[in-house]
């Protein structure tokens, strides 16, 4: 890989993104030059993590920086670019499922998206090199400098515009995020009634292992997809001190029933 | 294991759970006398999985049978109880989450409960030692028969009461048929848009795989748990078109939210 300016970057944000990031960029030959995120303890935990300074000011970026990667939230995109202001004019990249490639447009000369199509968090070993990365660029130069940084972390990579990465984006939340909460609220559940989540684990575990190898509504079990309205009944009446639960157990329910009985 | 009239059994059902926990049970040493299935090609198929005798009439039960295994739904055992009838008592037992042992009351002498907490697909290996089957029995007869059945079979065995188990179950509804029905809404969302839902796998699995280390409220990610707006009224635009979904977004987004910021 032959060095190019654009492989010097600074990291915008210290998240869990940035925090699986950063190392797996450095692992792909890129240099990190800095670290910069408003929170000085986690800017400080990253910045050791990657053994580079950090800044909590964007005034600081270093001019030799080729390349920003924004690692931040969806919506502190713009308000972050507003306050950087430099000499040169490096690659704009953000990560960001949500936000399109326009974010940049009359700011950068050359931008791209770097989007990692997982959920993240810090104090969990992930291996990347099975997580999707969708990539974008403003030109053939910066697709190509997103398809090194991807193809340098990744072994599944998606060429996605940018209305295709929302969808994606969406999707990804209704299947992840949406399925987390249902977690959540079993968890409760069952605390709440003195018993132990830990029992669910192997059931959640077989229920995401199936649709790896089926499609979701031939993997569907349960009352709901029988139709068995006594059984239905008798957990709405069970959760009747536990309304909001009781909400979301008819509304799914009803849902899940519209799907197999229409 | 001595041999005890009440491992001689018949399968009453042939969905399933009898697909998965016939061959278990043989395995763990019980004879596996007949299969009884009302629909004749299921009853027959597990009866030539098993080896042993199908049939569709419960009058055709062996009298040699010791003990009766209900592998059917729910709401159909008290159906299929009146139309048994045989000189011998056998031990009566269920398989299912949501009904109470008292369902045998005054029909068997002996009866308990064998239940699986898990979610069973007939063109799936599934291997049952980790399964989690919760025991329960009406004396200490059936009892210890119920636990030698689930001892033979798992390594996971909690002796529950009817009250918990259903608690258990609706707590496995939540976790499992309800997630699952996230994964079905994201398939179909990705499919109307012509989109791959192969894409989200990665993301399914680490999700299902982060809870088994770590509470699933310390697993939350996704721009409910941020209160992040704006990503919030752009997904609900983006569903506007799709009625119900954004229905459905719309409100498990709420509830994300409430529970992280309330």
């Amino acid at each position: 890989m032959e060095t190019d300016h654009s492989d010097k970057l600074v990291i915008l944000g210290s998240g869990n993104l940035a925090w699986h990031l950063g190392p797996a960029l450095q692992n792909a030959g890129f240099t990190i030059l800095q670290v910069c995120s408003r929170t000085e303890n986690s800017a400080r935990l990253l910045g050791e993590r990657l053994g580079v300074e950090w800044i909590t000011d964007p005034a600081g970026i270093d001019e030799e920086a080729g390349t920003l990667v924004f690692c931040i939230s969806d919506n502190a995109i713009p308000d972050l670019m507003c306050r950087i202001e430099l000499r040169t004019r490096p690659v704009l990249i953000h990560t960001a499922g949500s936000v399109s490639l326009d974010v940049f447009n009359g700011i950068a000369k050359e931008s791209g998206v770097l989007y990692p199509l997982m959920t993240f968090t810090k104090d969990r070993t992930l291996h990347l090199q099975n997580v999707p990365f969708c990539i974008e660029g403003s030109s053939e130069y910066s697709l190509a400098l997103v398809e090194r940084m991807a193809r340098g972390i990744s072994e599944k990579i998606y060429q996605i515009n940018s209305e295709e990465r929302k969808i994606l984006h969406l999707g990804g939340i209704i299947a992840s995020n949406f399925s987390n909460h249902m977690y959540h609220l079993a968890a409760d559940f069952l605390s709440a009634r003195g018993m132990d989540f830990e029992i669910l684990k192997p059931l959640i575990m077989e229920t995401a292992s199936k649709i790896m190898e089926m499609e979701p509504a031939a993997s569907q079990t349960g009352p709901a997809s029988r139709n068995d309205t006594d059984v239905i009944q008798d957990h709405a009446d069970l959760l009747k001190d536990l309304p909001e639960l009781q909400k979301i157990y008819t509304f799914v329910t009803d849902s899940i029933t519209n799907h197999f009985n229409s």
